[in-house]
């Protein structure tokens, strides 16, 4: 595996101190890291086979090739390939640059062309061709709409974007795998997290990525912008901060509020664990899950699993097993403390695994062994979510589990965080909840269990894909229908 | 004339003591207070000639009329109808049910039908329909997205939606003509606002309204969302906290901030008032221009036109005449007594007026008569701009001004901001400008009065129309050519 940025501009160094990880890179070609490489060839018989054969001999797989322009002397043709990292794309460009008969005009990186610019827009849902249009969605119309909303202040949830907006919000302080990259660098993640909203869930999400340096700065921006909002998604906010922030917002705010890093996880992982058990013929109450982190997805996990009525939950951070008395804990891990390991067992996440089981890792590449796993219960489930290399590859402990999840899309059994926050974030606005509650928490998971049938559960279906376009629809429905239920609904016109 | 709102529920004595002034509004049946009428009509020959009578004996005028169901024994049509104002369509309704054979099935409000769910959206440039799509917009494709902006950070402006985003910032405070109406019923403006950047500048713009009551607050807020936009537009924002937001705001951010209620309307007068003096021949070096109103508008018109070279500039505000002296003045109006009235002419804005060649009106309805406009230089020049009623309507002065403009589509020469900021942004970002500067704005208006070719200029042509889709182009190019010549052009990647 090659470290993609070793070699560029910047200062690595300054980011390393600042707690940034360089992400690991998948060693396998793939799309992320694809380029298109627009070449010239001689139109002789040939040509293009030499430079296929070279190109796969460099290790590079041809996704597909287009015919741009031909001459009575040459072709023109982009020839798109799969790569396994930048380093890899320029030994290709290199390989392909030998060939006789083979000129290179450009190559292309396909993930950043498609950033060009960015990925989401904002644009109007109706046309404004004359002056009609302009007279109803601008002036003078517009003031009718201003003075029915000061009148009647809950009908800005009725003729404005409030109806139907999310705001995407991050300090860029724990960005995916990458650490404390800052606001701009979280742009791109929260750009792409606003088209999931829109593509899955038909909300209309926006970026709103914090320069500040303090929660109490973040909570004040979002108060602040508010109005606009009809629900506040926070996202890759490191803990604890992410703790304070949401529960000093969801007490501010009569909009939901909902860490998708926590509560999008926790629900996803709940739903999951549920099928998994009955793979396994076994019940949440008789279950031991040792879960192996304590940042926001860790803690939530525990919450949503304690109150799903999961017997025994273990949770380890760096220093070991959490118990009450280790030492002086505050916040969310304080609440671990005092509703988790029971015994007071000590010892770290490893020795903690001896006959549980379940294994659920939210922490970091390859911090649990086979070994370990073995030491489990019989027919164990294993949820190692670290992304993109989990807490133990599943190829190494596919004799000993049972089930098997993990966070990437290359293995079965993909936990992602796409099959809740879209269809949570839709029942809420489309039932007007003021909150998201854990009901409509739990309510979700369970739609999400449903959405596998019984008939077709398996080891390595336990939870659907993230492309079954019913999933939201489903969790958006029990989610309204919790919220009517609990009463926690606006009345509005 | 009627108000639209007095018999509506919330409460109006409150939103008054909050100075929100209850809009005008125009006598005329117009689009934006037109209504949809259902109706069922007994299937015989003349019911909806008799119909379409009473619709005019009530004085609506019939926009179209829909066959939506045939029926043996009934029709049912839907009449859409201009009305004057909500009274007026609640009256043309009674006069339609009152028709025999007539039955009312809805009377919808086609306004408040355009802005439910608000007037934008969101949505991804491409579709994400497969796990390829997914992990170049989303992981693990946009985690090199990520670092390539925390190594160079210049390039978020070529990788996330910073390349094309303004924000549409207001706390509510000065909405439209109907004052301090607060973010939530700003929000709907906004919101158009954001419209017309997309529609005239493809520009992706987001409203933003701030719940906050302090200047520093806003300050504070924008400069926490910064890294999302690539511009600010602030909008709507009483005077003078406008002055203090923008200035500190331009100090803070190194993208540009632009109060539009300032330099839009300053851009697009000083485009009319070039080609108002080419139609009268005189030159702005030898004009007395009286400014009637200090606000927002009125500060950066004199600013503008004092750039520009107008020989005298007076303004006027409540109490009569700025003039170095008359009070301990502070901020923007001290910028007026030391830099407008050389002469410190005491008195008001109508005295003033006695042999002065323009009358900018920036103010409120009514505020100067025609017999103070016949005391005027030959040839006067009045530009009439409150709305919806402007400081004197035109056909009172049409046989006394040579040239009226006023910021009603109604009438000719319609001063409206349209013009100006969709271009003034699109120029500023595809220079990548770090500022908009006096000489871009200049540049602006330059371009906007050069969309009139001279040998069409006429009294009641001296503004092009905001339909004329080349102005924006045409100020995007000449505001992007000032900001390279002045060299305040981010160099990105």
């Amino acid at each position: 595996m090659r470290a993609i940025t070793l070699e560029r501009a910047g200062d690595p160094e300054a980011l390393a101190a600042r707690g940034v990880n360089y992400p690991c890179t998948m060693a396998q070609p793939n799309v992320s890291h694809s380029v298109t490489i627009r070449v010239e060839l001689n139109n002789t018989p040939g040509s293009l086979g030499r430079l296929t054969t070279a190109i796969g001999e460099a290790g590079g797989n041809i996704l597909g090739i287009d015919l741009i322009e031909v001459q009575p002397d040459q072709i023109v043709r982009d020839i798109t390939v799969l790569a396994a990292d930048p380093d890899h794309a320029q030994q290709i460009r290199e390989r392909a640059e030998a060939v006789p008969g083979v000129h290179v005009r450009s190559v292309l990186d396909r993930t950043m062309r498609l950033h060009l610019g960015g990925k989401i827009e904002v644009r109007g849902k109706t046309p404004l061709k004359d002056r009609d249009d302009l007279s109803m969605a601008y002036t003078p119309g517009v003031a009718r709409v201003s003075m029915e909303i000061a009148e009647r202040p809950a009908s800005v949830h009725t003729y404005t974007i409030k109806a139907n907006s999310v705001a995407v919000v991050s300090d860029g302080t724990a960005v995916l795998g990458l650490g404390n990259v800052g606001p701009y660098a979280a742009l791109p993640v929260m750009e792409g997290k606003a088209q999931l909203f829109k593509e899955f869930g038909g909300i209309d999400a926006f970026p709103i990525c914090l320069n500040v340096s303090k929660p109490e700065e973040v909570i004040a921006a979002v108060e602040a912008m508010e109005p606009v909002f009809g629900g506040i998604n926070l996202e890759d906010i490191a803990a604890p901060a992410c703790f304070e922030i949401e529960e000093e917002l969801k007490s501010r705010l009569d909009i939901p509020v909902f860490h998708d890093d926590q509560h999008g996880t926790a629900v996803v992982v709940l739903a999951a664990l549920r099928n998994a058990a009955k793979v396994v013929e076994r019940k949440l109450t008789d279950m031991t899950v040792v879960i192996a982190g304590a940042g926001a997805a860790g803690v939530a996990c525990a919450k949503i699993l304690s109150n799903a009525g999961v017997g025994r939950i273990l949770v380890g951070d760096r220093r070991g097993l959490i118990f009450d008395g280790r030492e002086e804990f505050e916040g969310a891990k304080r609440w671990l403390a005092e509703n988790t390991n029971p015994d007071r067992r000590m010892g770290d996440v490893k020795g903690a695994l001896k006959g549980a089981d379940v294994f659920l890792g939210v922490s970091g590449p390859g911090i649990v062994a086979p070994t370990d796993i073995a030491t489990m219960n019989r027919d164990p489930i294993i949820f190692a979510l670290a992304n993109p290399t989990p807490e133990v590859m599943p190829d190494e402990v596919q004799d000993i589990a049972a089930v098997i999840a993990t966070g990437r899309s290359d293995f079965p059994n993909q936990i992602n965080n796409v099959l809740c926050f879209p269809g949570i974030f839709r029942g809420a606005l489309d039932a007007r909840a003021m909150a998201i509650t854990e009901g409509m928490k739990l309510a979700a998971a369970d739609a999400i269990s449903a959405a596998v049938a019984e008939s077709d559960l398996s080891p390595s279906y336990i939870i659907p894909s993230v492309f079954n376009r019913g999933v939201a629809q489903a969790v958006a429905e029990a989610v309204a229908r919790e919220a009517q239920r609990e009463g926690i609904v606006r009345h509005t016109i």
